[in-house]
């Protein structure tokens, strides 16, 4: 029997697992016991990498051995069915009071689900979600962890030792979420923003390509100066680099070899499905993940061809105006969407009866992750101002920045729709801004159209009760029971 | 024991499920038979109704007992556990052979799940969506069923005698969908399609009203006149009787004293929900739902009213043009969120193994339902020439109409935008359309950043395999394995 030298295991040793084992073992007061199901992976880790110092197991049973109590084993396996099979598996050989962290992709219900039946064997269940890739993973990803109080006593410092630094104030790129499934819930909805994010930079590309010419080494450029102003974020500054890479075996930019089929892995279906769920008005993220499955579809795509466009060739006369206009629609889009999947955190902490800091949720997202962006800090200052804010783009640095923005943003979405771009992501976002800000909204008329038809009754706005008009008798309008 | 003198019979006897009861007993060759929890609801029925010659019955017993083999009984209660408690008495008095339908709005999966355990039985059950309100259960509805084959044998006749008629081939409006849960499923896209088909007609009275100055009234009058012509349908009548009404106790149209917070029942968040499964953009469906969301939400609508409009004051200068225009780009969105929906449609029958004829649901829906209009007849059309259209407005018919609309719908959106009037189903459904049938999309960009930051791998317009580029390494690209 070895001794207990371990600090934290880890099980499954594919590349995210591996990089977040040597993260852990390279920080001072670590000692990492590894597993993986088949030994193989084991053996290469403890090769390539022997200045870990890696404690590895052959069996579930020495990987619990080797671990110090309470024990803490973060898994790194797919999620489903693997997931459930390693739970299971180390339930066997934990007790009481040790803590099985999941850092896979789980969908939060089944995480609420899993802390539950693990609470029952008095063990800890931690659902953790975890961005940043691979390369975080390695260097410091963002984490967002759920789980029980008692679990984060003891996690608390070693994912604290790992975790991404925002550059501001060092701080380390992890909270407590809340209680059971509150962090893969988190982590969902961050995916679910950088499908937007993403979406809206690719129409931004889009407009400047297809209205001004400029080749993609060009709008690299572009993309690379915007990345020193108030956009500055990870995924503009990848975008300077994907455009401006050359592919080598036809000399044309990469970004006009790759197929514009765009995949994607569920996170950003099942925020907007949470969101249909929850009522919140999430259409920034819907936009973008059906623009995905609308790219995915070539037999379509190929059919749609024969639908015709505008008459007139698009050409932008006033480039650099034209530029800025593009740059403003889409910080002002980008608003939009952060503050509808804000909105989605605090319903579904609603819900859920999660305690979540959405100031501490921005805060983790200022560096490790995937949306990572100076932009944070400001959505951080907007809640630590009103923890309540019921909209966050109604806080005052937003509404300044939405008010500089409109005109220019209400030009873009109109050049969109007159010369044939689609620009999905961006329209909805102007659409759902001058929504929320009507004075009255045209759903008077359909919850007039729903009582005609289905007697769904109607409220009004001069006195409390809920009225019924007898569409088909003698139109007179009588109370009704606040029942459909 | 009574004689078994009913060949039907109806569960739950609230307005739907009396309705249907009184329907069927109007039709030559029926005898209905009828059970409600609480008698006295039976009894109302008996007594209001002696014309219909139902047969009652006190118990599920005396209910089995008056129905001739195989016993057809049709469940009109509420979803979920009602419906689950009536199923479980019926088979304690049915046996095999015998027919249980739910005519209730159930969520398709649980018909599914439903059709499932009853089929182990050996009686039948049969999800049917029934459409057309409390007037269409009493007068002829557009009905749904989906379910066995064998049940179809004996349900079909009985269906097809109380459904509505369409008007122009006299032809009923049922048909049997597909088994197990295809009928619930196809009544789910209806409802869906109708929440959009309501969006749409609420935005074009938006814009009307705030870009002309034109009264309630005035804009009945020109949806009236738009029932005339290619619009005609069931929701435009009506959205020009409910412009019309005027509120008796201020005097005011009806519609500004109604409260401007759309309901809802959770069908439109299904539909979306699905289609996000399914991979299948349905933009403007999801644009419907949101923007009911939206109105709903009091609190957060209250706060937003801080943010800014265009400086301009929206005024339109050519009033008729405008119009024209709205009309145009009406049928044109219109058009696409059909085209969105069949394409669910298609998708779910692929999925869940249905083999469904499209033309002849878009038959079905020319009677009888919500969403009946002359239209449909284009879309049956259009599926009787190509079953296998894999993008129903490609078809030549909306091909031209949209050739002859896009100008107009394309002025729209862009007014819209400018003038700060929210017209997220008309925009979203101008960038689906400027999407499917672009010649490239900038997914190519996305699927550039994915393989970044996650080594999410992409494809190749010019040779077949999977791909990455070592952007962390010497940016050279490999050949990758298609795990990602």
């Amino acid at each position: 029997m070895p001794e207990a030298s371990a600090n934290i295991g880890v099980v499954g040793l594919a590349v995210m697992g591996s990089n977040l084992a040597r993260n852990l073992a390279s920080r001072e007061g670590n000692t990492v016991a590894i597993f993986n199901r088949s030994y193989e992976k084991t053996q290469t880790l403890l090769d390539e990498h022997p200045e870990a110092g890696f404690v590895p197991a052959h069996t579930y049973q020495e990987f619990a051995d080797s671990l110090q109590k309470p024990r803490t084993a973060i898994i790194m396996v797919k999620a489903g069915g693997p997931t459930d099979a390693v739970i299971d598996s180390l339930l066997e050989v934990f007790e009481p009071g040790d803590i099985i962290v999941d850092g896979g992709n789980a969908y939060f219900p089944d995480t609420i689900r899993r802390e539950k039946a693990v609470r029952e064997t008095g063990i800890n269940f931690v659902g953790a979600g975890i961005s940043g890739g691979e390369e975080g993973a390695l260097h410091g990803p963002s984490i967002m962890p759920g789980g029980s109080d008692e679990s984060w006593v003891t996690l608390g410092p070693i994912l604290r030792s790992i975790a991404a630094v925002a550059p501001e104030d060092g701080e380390p790129c992890v909270t407590h979420v809340g209680h059971d499934g509150a962090g893969h819930f988190v982590k969902m909805v961050h995916n679910g923003i950088e499908y937007a994010d993403m979406q809206l930079i690719a129409e931004a590309y889009d407009l400047i390509r297809r209205g001004t010419g400029k080749t993609p080494a060009e709008i690299a450029d572009i993309f690379a100066e915007w990345n020193k102003g108030e956009l500055e974020s990870y995924l503009i500054e990848i975008t300077a680099e994907v455009l401006r890479q050359i592919d080598a075996s036809t000399g044309k930019p990469l970004v006009d070899v790759i197929l514009d089929q765009a995949g994607a892995k569920g996170t950003g279906a099942w925020t907007v499905q949470t969101a249909l769920s929850l009522g919140v008005p999430v259409s920034g993220i819907a936009e973008a993940t059906f623009a995905r499955s609308l790219s995915s579809h070539p037999e379509q795509r190929e059919v749609a061809r024969i639908l015709p466009g505008p008459d007139e060739e698009f050409t932008v006369t006033d480039v650099d105006g034209f530029i800025e206009d593009v740059r403003r629609a889409l910080y002002a889009s980008k608003i939009v969407a952060y503050s509808q999947g804000f909105d989605e955190i605090r319903a579904g902490a609603v819900e859920y009866g999660w305690n979540i800091d959405l100031a501490a949720i921005a805060k983790i997202w200022r560096a490790g992750c995937i949306i990572r962006a100076q932009f944070l800090n400001r959505i951080a200052d907007a809640y630590v101002e009103n923890p309540d804010l019921p909209v966050l783009m109604t806080a005052p640095y937003f509404v300044d920045a939405l008010t500089r923005g409109q005109a220019a943003w209400r030009r873009v979405v109109s050049t969109a729709a007159e010369s044939g771009i689609p620009a999905p992501a961006f329209s909805s976002s102007l659409a759902y801004y001058d929504g929320i800000r009507a004075d009255r909204l045209p759903a008077s008329l359909i919850q007039g159209q729903r009582d005609f038809f289905g007697a769904h009754t109607y409220k009004r706005i001069d006195k409390p009760g809920t009225f019924h008009t007898l569409w088909s008798g003698d139109r007179t309008e009588i109370e009704a029971e606040d029942t459909h």
